[in-house]
């Protein structure tokens, strides 16, 4: 299958083809061209140009697009699943929970097109101001530029489109090139809607041709969702934009002796072992109180016994290949380096291909990286806990703070982490990987700078601007 | 000390004297007069009058006036103080604290009246408002009537003057027969500021003469705190216009296991016996879990014997005279009812005077006027309860629905509450006596209608008007 | 055709039959049966079942039931559409405008129904605050009572249901007994969602029988649209429950020099004789700068002459029968009336059977009903003004208040409008009809009491429930 | 007059003295000493410890602490004015103003440390989120640094440490080493209040030892009012904090028909002259339509010709010496230039020592820098515009962008100034200088980043934390 790229409402190619191979089986599953740095710059242009009609377009008629994109998408789910699914081997109910989740990113979007919250209020607090009043509206800032991962190739991609549309800017998107083919695939759906062309471009390319994104002026804003080391990156050289930065983390969860259940435990090893862990959200440290600890450990360790490993197509499957056999080797290394130190598998199985299955530590501590940088696969640490502050300051000894999950029925523990736990997020009672579309989402200390989930993210697609008026 | 009453800028009398005594030792402790018909006729066309200014005041001069009036009141706080409790017998530690809670009253309208609330949103959500945005802007609604109880005759009193005066009305307040002299000479205060004069007037009268506020049609607005049968008669009479009703109670405290410990005791005997139960949401009821019972009720009476009756100018007093005879024999028959009908007397002393000695009762059920009426005195009910269900039930097998309390740590058990107890304000940890003057507070069922607390009961006094216009 | 009343999820007949006839031609197009005593009794006992689950029902599932009844109503259009041109006389031409006014309608519920609007803020403003905060959530109120009259039969039924199910809250809907067929086949698209059986009844009735729904205590809220005396009547007697009041009115626009324009006097035409007047926004009074008002006229009439009246299932009609000939004999009566105090016809041509063909008419003023009362048919008064402030008096001088129009460009005078125009809604530069359905919409003095428009209606069939908690 | 600068709760010295000038006569009017970079590095530590109170502190403690600021700057107006006038040479009736504007900015912070705005909202919009909430609360970031300029000394130190104290955060300021004296003497003031030891410090230096700020990672946001170019190059270094960066820029005003009037020819004056021209929002371009041009000018020039001129210390003065000698020989240099290119001077008269007269210019365009640079001098330009697109376009035609004023009464052109015009405020009516303390300020392109204006500047000095938690 080829995926021409999306240059402003013509689908292109280039003169360096891009061959996407499926991660469970090396197969070659579609390709796509990279785009050159004059598609970029044509791109940038013709943004600018859409603009000057987006800024404009009634809320009915975003609306109208976004709801467009979802309708069709609907229709298409199957399809988008499998393509997902074949660039990514994210195992195919993931893949189709992931369609109904950017369906639903979409949706959210054509509400909140509606609702962008202006303000409307008194200036006569002195003399000075008496008979004015003031107003603030919300104006889109121009071309956007859009930088995702592999890990969620339409969802994610979601979280950068849909905002742009719904504010009335452009945008211009760098896919990831491990996984360009289902978004490529979703322009043609956002190409037969009313935009104009131009306002959307989705041009994979190496990171250096992307550069031009950060350097140019044209560019107002930049959201990124990727590595840490990039994306902090960008930040420094494009100093003169907005940046909204989705990095990783490594996410924790405590569990008290009033939150142990079985529940407990089940919402835990999805957290864990989900899509392989290629979650920015996944369940990376796991913190019991001690007299449940024991408990605990074996009985996660028999439901991580139910995963079912193989081929991604394949309904039943639960887990599959990670994204590239690099990773693979970098997440064995990390797990060997921390036995080395002392850390003790509790559960681990040697698998073929790309796999990596379901693994256990415990005894490790954040001088490993498995413990204290994001693992990005399959592999979670179960440590005991004796004392509330305690958990808290391992929680917190992490350079990330993206998301924290607490099971607790005890109002003064939960209120207690909610004041002390370093993260953008807190979730009590169900683990840290959870995460609704319109949720405001993104990390403090390493882990980002800025929230998405559409309304947030929305609001740094747009810029304030003051009216003042006389009232007589 | 004579103190005439406020007509429109004006102190005046007329001919029928109204002499105040001391519910504690009946001495007459000043005089005020009755307003009449005319008075009242007056004052409604002098508010209307001066609603042309109060309805275009800036912001910052509406502060300025609030400012002002608790300004003064906080340099003269042992004077109002003193004329509470002589003309109320509330203690004099209470009655200096209600002059703190009212000075807080009129400061939080100040910076209420530069927030009201206003919108400005998105119209072209069809074609039809293509180019068209939205604003609600919210307008005073002319002349208010207030009418306020005996209990607080301060505070309660700036519950209708401060959210009046911030929002740009004017207001005739008629306040309790029984306690007219604080406010009378708060009027003192009032009267210095810019507010042009007849924006407020402060007619004490009996009731029939009080009729007219609730007939006149230039009356736009009725707020009323006192009795339930009197507000829900004056909702049905004055159907055309706007009205807040904040009526009784009879509030109830669920103590948990987790939430047992001495200052539980503290405040529960705090919420059951302060200013004798002459409080709205004086503490009637408390269920406590069955396994802490014995040791609640130990502790509870171990507390209510280092109550201090007598003289309420005396600085150590805790607890005096009731507002009058009439109220002391009200009391002492329904718990001689109560008794009748199977309640036990877990403490209780006869007292001499108009004193009613802190009451407490087991063995009560819902068919008791002390359990299921406002007792409004210093009688409290202890009962046990075994189910988290049952207890909740027995917290809604009441005609009211003001405050509740629950004292636990357990979140699933506040979760519960919260949805299930029919109150305007579920407390967690504390008594459903707790009021902070800006909180909104008010009742559902027959314990009223609408909410006070500054910003609440300024949006009641307020019309939203909308302004849709076109954008280019 | 026969449309058996709907009660808790059955479709049944009584022994009372109501034959529904077209206003335009008297031919029976429909017939349905008047519910009982008992029929409203059961109902009300099942909304109260119903309304155990409906309260707890997750955002998600009120979306999908309201977004359901909307999908299928946008497959039905021309059904629905000719129902209510049968039922009404309304041209088709704008039974279908309200077909996708009613779809808009429910697909705004179901996003409103997500952003009930909560408050989270702090309690610590004084010492006995500190270590708390405040939650405000809003809860349902029960079985609420809807009423609703001819004029939009499938539109303003949604506008009492939409909401309804968007809050948690259960409905009885009594239609017009004029026009009930479109709400009862919808009741057909609303008994196939997944609500609760008993959580929407809708049953035609007399007014005598439909009383039970202002007596009855286990109705908490009556929201009521119809005529002035009918719904304050209402408010007198129901002076417990919720009420809302969206009654009738005598629009005015305002034709200012720089407002004057082709696209003013078009849109006037609209306002003045769409659907035949029968409209509560109805532009009943145009004021004109006079030295516009002679070219105003002359145009105002020569755009009136291009209206096509006849058969209102044709779909070039634009003006077609009244609601009854009661009604027509009315209208001309108050026209002639208005002629003997002096008023002059500028357009007017009888017409046969119930149609009344547009009247313009001069000269009037507020002694005369065509004037001063609703007159709900085509009839529009066109007068001049001199001056600014007069013409906002004259449009004040009216018992009504719902909503105004003025064409201007000049900031200072829509400044004075707003600030003194006495309405629900003033509309610059279009007419007072303007409506989109998420807009407060609702009028002040014999207008109405509170405000529709989805997300103000759900406000007031909500109540607000404060929790406060400590934080540590 | 000696001025120890305030470390951590100390006023200490250095070893390099500052000795503060008078702009107007040269004189010696204070002396202070520049911290050294181990005050820096002892400032943050004790600020970092100090944040662990801080964070905690209820909002009634910090409105208190605000107030008594606010009360002790009231009760020295005199004092301080006088030390703000001695040290930037602004005529004292400005620094009397300033002092009146400081006070407002301390009392504003100390209303909105209550109002911080949290969320609270559905989670349920999916099957995924069913039985859960969301909250958002608003954290303090922790040490912020603080960079000062001149030409408000106190005011625009207050919008750092108001917002800071609001917040719990805590703060290092550095200001600006030509006025630091009035801010250490208010550090007196600050260090009597409650505020722990270490919450604040303020602490002149030169730019070198002032970059600790800038790399220190301890410091967790810097909030700056100076210069373009270090604005942005401090954004640049410390790209992993958050920036507010408030810069200047080349205010303009559109004069229209409709706006043309005395009043209006007064206001711009004031915009022109006031302190020199020295504020950031100083009016700098004047369009006026064509047909008014000529009178225009003719009424600026006679309003200019009242100004008078000399000791700032003397209560007529309106206009006196500019900050020091080099900016006036800038000033001067840049007049000069822009002559050569053709500017004509319509007013200007030589001035002895570091006065610069004020200076009207016209025939200027965007390549001279009296017309596109920020001047910071009493110098405008005045020039003439034909079509209302055409002066949209040369406001535009600036790097600038932070406000703008236009004085017109079409609805029509204030609708398109409003979406057309790029600044952070367009001004109705008014000139771009206009300014009140609670109302969002700042500018966009090359004049700033984010916001300040109280409410604004504490968002952001505070980061969002989500909290999700189960309803049963």
């Amino acid at each position: 299958m080829n995926f021409p790229f999306y240059l402003a409402g013509k689908f292109q190619t280039s003169k360096t083809s891009l061959f996407i191979k499926s991660p469970f089986n090396d197969e070659i599953v579609g390709q796509t061209w990279m785009a050159t740095n004059a598609d970029f710059d044509y791109a940038i242009a013709q943004a600018e140009k859409a603009f000057l009609i987006t800024r404009n377009m009634p809320t009915h008629q975003r609306a109208a697009i976004l709801n467009q994109i979802a309708n069709e998408l609907e229709e298409s789910r199957e399809y988008f699943a499998k393509l997902i699914t074949l660039e990514s081997a994210k195992p195919i109910k993931y893949s189709l929970a992931e369609i109904e989740r950017t369906i639903q990113t979409y949706r959210i979007a054509a509400e909140e097109t509606k609702r962008i919250e202006n303000e409307y209020f008194s200036i006569d607090w002195t003399p000075a101001g008496t008979n004015k009043e003031g107003f603030i509206k919300h104006f889109p800032l121009g071309v956007i530029a859009g930088i995702s991962p592999f890990n969620f190739p339409l969802n994610l991609t979601a979280h950068k489109i849909a905002p742009a549309i719904a504010t009335g800017n452009t945008i211009i998107l760098k896919p990831s090139s491990s996984t360009p083919l289902s978004i490529l695939a979703l322009a043609k759906i956002i190409d037969k809607t009313s935009l104009p062309k131009g306002a959307i471009s989705i041009l994979p390319t190496d990171r250096q041709t992307g550069n031009i994104l950060i350097k140019d002026s044209r560019i107002k804003k930049i959201t990124f969702t990727g590595s840490p080391s990039v994306g902090w990156s960008i930040k420094n050289s494009a100093y003169k934009k907005r940046i909204t930065l989705e990095l990783g983390g490594n996410a924790a969860a405590i569990i008290t002796p009033s939150g142990f259940s079985q529940e407990t435990i089940n919402k835990c090893v999805s957290g864990a072992f989900s899509f392989s862990g290629q979650v920015c959200i996944h369940l990376q440290r796991i913190y019991v109180e001690k007299t449940y600890y024991n408990e605990f450990s074996r009985l996660f360790v028999k439901e991580t016994e139910k995963i079912i490993t193989g081929d991604p197509l394949n309904k039943t499957t639960d887990l599959s290949a990670v994204i590239n056999n690099d990773n693979k080797k970098r997440i064995e290394s990390w797990i060997l380096d921390a036995e080395k130190q002392g850390a003790k598998k509790v559960y681990y199985k040697k698998a073929t291909g790309n796999i990596v299955n379901p693994t256990i530590l415990t005894n490790t501590n954040n001088n490993m990286k498995v413990n204290s940088q994001e693992v990005f696969g399959p592999v979670v640490c179960i440590e005991q806990y004796d004392d509330f502050q305690e958990v808290i300051n391992k929680v917190n000894d992490s350079p990330f703070g993206l998301q924290a999950g607490i099971f607790s029925d005890r109002l003064s523990e939960i209120n207690k982490a909610f004041n002390e736990i370093e993260v953008g997020g807190l979730i009590v009672n169900d683990i840290p990987t959870f995460r609704v579309d319109h949720m405001p989402y993104g990390g403090i200390k390493d882990s980002g700078f800025g929230r998405e989930g559409i309304k947030y993210a929305m609001k740094e697609m747009l810029e304030p601007k003051l009216l003042i008026k006389n009232t007589f």
